[in-house]
């Protein structure tokens, strides 16, 4: 698209109450705006970014056996009662609110309640299953503090992930399936090689949860993490139990601040014998069915990766992340004579139309603003690589090609372009 | 996909407490979930007709210059007391919750107050107009009473698009465009014979704003159409006035059901004007931006697609928004001898894989199930066009095509799938 119609400018300055390097960067680049703390909205950038994000998402998950579904924010109470999960007390981050008889409604801040209410319509028998059902969808979390911009935000998109099997090893071979659907999906993101499976508490149906962990020192979590092994540990449930059972020894963890993009969970029956989610085996009885759960914050996730690829200047995308892939710069010839044709714009829109027929995502630079100001935006913004086209360049029949992330620079010859 | 892989099952009844023909034919068909009156979640097939609608709205609001964004639920006061809307006593359908410190918050039940902050960011100078930004979010409404269905729900997706722009003149032309791309998106949607353009009221800065309405006993309005102008007035604004604007007289006029599909309506300057979005234009002073507004619920038009388009068996969906096009089924043959291969499943599965290899968005019915519940299954889901593989059709080397609107049959030769 042509930035001139691109609604949003770039700013300077984050808002002063604005304490996170991935906020700030987001803001001054024109991807979000700061709508109170922990309440961010997306602009046409961010929201290009958030929806490549989810889009990776949906295709791992699809490949898995994903169904996908949209379930309603508004929760009745009578699903949370029999897992003791609405009372205040109990789960402390619920946004409650009220119909106008009175009735108290929460805001979903999970899902599991509400799906397992779902699929007891659905599933009958060992026929009925496997499931396995996701969604993307907005979570509310009343949160005490919020600091860390998109990475922990009252309100955010989530990407969760229900599992339905007969028993716990149907159950496991899926949950491996999830596990390494989720490595695809952080390396197509661009944090694979900072991202660790690392081992957290389980809870009462598994040994151990596994988080996906991303080294940042913006991170909220400590984890210790073994490099020949590519593991970690979450400091939580660091002991020499845990030490043996991955065979590893303290003195081979290294401490980082790391942040939690994706966890995945064993529940065992916990949901299914509260809400009575039952299915009928071969055997014609009754049983619990098995469930998992599996989640990841496309919000929290764009966070971290311009937490981890950002540098003074500005945001720095992996491709398949960024809003466009290819940023184009004209210059434009300030002491053209007027009824002369500009010929940089010329050029420029050739080069334009040729990216646009091949489908390239291309940002265009066509405002009327100084070199410099094109400049330290495009740096901000953050798009792989960029193309200048000048007065200069054109002279020898070039464009200047940069790539944001190295900063390398070579000359392209116009006629390249095809 | 295949029918065996969707989780959801068809029901015989809809829950009790549901009054509505939509959504007790969504019930029962799979498409949603009642989660509690006027709250429905969106199960596959659901999602799918809800993605379908929403792509329609997006090509044509893009055609138009829209750009999309993603904005917050959850509302600050600050945004909204300045255009006197914050207090329940003026808007008396929020949906409102508190951090913990106590701040009060409200549930976005619209967005020109945040937008209109937003764009004070990014709009400086008439260089900087005209601008038009939408997105599909979800607003939460407290109604008093729910009992349309997803005609009217207390959480629903809605397309809103508003437009900021230098003047009068310049709005009503765009207002205009957005007037025709409404009529391009209901009639591909599917609607376009049964919706009139409506005269309503037009509040401070117009004499009319304008609705889309269409046809239907379940609607909620009660509007006057002009069968030979194509147009309509709500019954709110009849008058002599309204019909010498028209020129039209009262006896042309039949009085009509009708539900609100789509909305477009002239703000002016009251949002700019209370949340001072100014610009500077060509004579360097500073004007307040004129405003316009463009709603569409994706989920009413699918509620009143199914009531409009349905019979006593199900639904009956346009192939622009169908979950599936084609439906396959195949009643597998129950004489078979084990260990000789099933030729009805082998010829279904080939006609899939054949309509799968073109990209044909197509479900097949592999159940093991009786041909009667597969038949009432398919008539309930309400896909276009139902092929069914039988041994007495295959003895014939053909299948049975059968169009679900019409009831026509056909025979088509198995060697013409391609």
């Amino acid at each position: 698209m042509k930035q001139s119609h691109l609604f949003t400018k770039t700013r300077r300055e984050a808002p002063k109450d604005e304490v996170s390097k991935n906020a700030q960067l987001l803001i001054r680049a024109g991807f979000i705006h700061k709508e109170m703390a922990g309440v961010y909205s997306f602009l046409p950038l961010g929201l290009r970014t958030l929806n490549k994000i989810v889009g990776i998402i949906r295709e791992e998950i699809n490949v898995i056996g994903g169904e996908e579904v949209y379930l309603a924010s508004l929760q009745d109470k009578k699903n949370w009662v029999p897992t003791n999960r609405w009372d205040d007390a109990v789960v402390d981050n619920w946004f409650k609110t009220h119909l106008k008889n009175g009735t108290e409604l929460g805001l979903g801040f999970t899902h599991e309640e509400p799906l397992t209410a779902i699929m007891k319509d659905h599933i009958r028998s060992f026929r009925d299953l496997p499931r396995a059902v996701y969604q993307f969808q907005t979570k509310f979390r009343n949160e005490e503090r919020a600091k860390s911009g998109i990475m922990r935000a009252r309100e955010f998109l989530m990407k969760d992930l229900y599992s339905f099997n007969v028993d716990q090893k149907v159950h496991i071979n899926f949950y491996e399936q999830a596990k390494q659907a989720y490595v695809k999906i952080f390396e197509r993101i661009g944090l694979g090689a900072k991202t660790y499976i690392t081992f957290a508490s389980g809870g009462s149906f598994a040994k151990y949860s596994h988080e996906f962990q991303t080294l940042t020192e913006a991170g909220e979590d400590t984890i210790y993490i073994h490099e020949g092994k590519k593991i970690a540990v979450n400091k939580e449930v660091l002991n020499d139990e845990v030490l043996k059972d991955l065979g590893i020894s303290r003195s081979d963890l290294v401490e980082k601040k790391a942040s939690e993009v994706g966890n995945i969970f064993s529940l065992g029956t916990k949901f299914s014998d509260a809400l009575g989610l039952v299915f009928k085996d071969v055997d014609g009885i009754n049983k619990p069915v098995i469930m998992g759960c599996y989640g990841i914050g496309p919000g929290r996730v764009m966070g971290t990766i311009a937490e981890v690829y950002s540098d003074e200047k500005g945001l720095i995308w992996p491709e398949s992340v960024a809003p466009f892939i290819v940023h184009l710069i004209a210059l434009s010839n300030k002491k053209a004579v007027e009824g002369v044709e500009d010929q940089v714009k010329k050029v420029a829109d050739e080069i334009y139309a040729k990216f646009i027929k091949r489908g390239v995502e291309i940002l265009y630079d066509d405002r009327d603003a100084t070199a410099g100001e094109k400049f330290s935006d495009s740096d901000l913004i953050g798009i792989p690589t960029r193309y200048v086209v000048s007065e200069k360049t054109i002279a020898n029949g070039e464009v200047e090609m940069k790539d944001r992330k190295t900063g390398k620079v070579e000359m392209v010859k116009i006629s390249d372009f095809k």
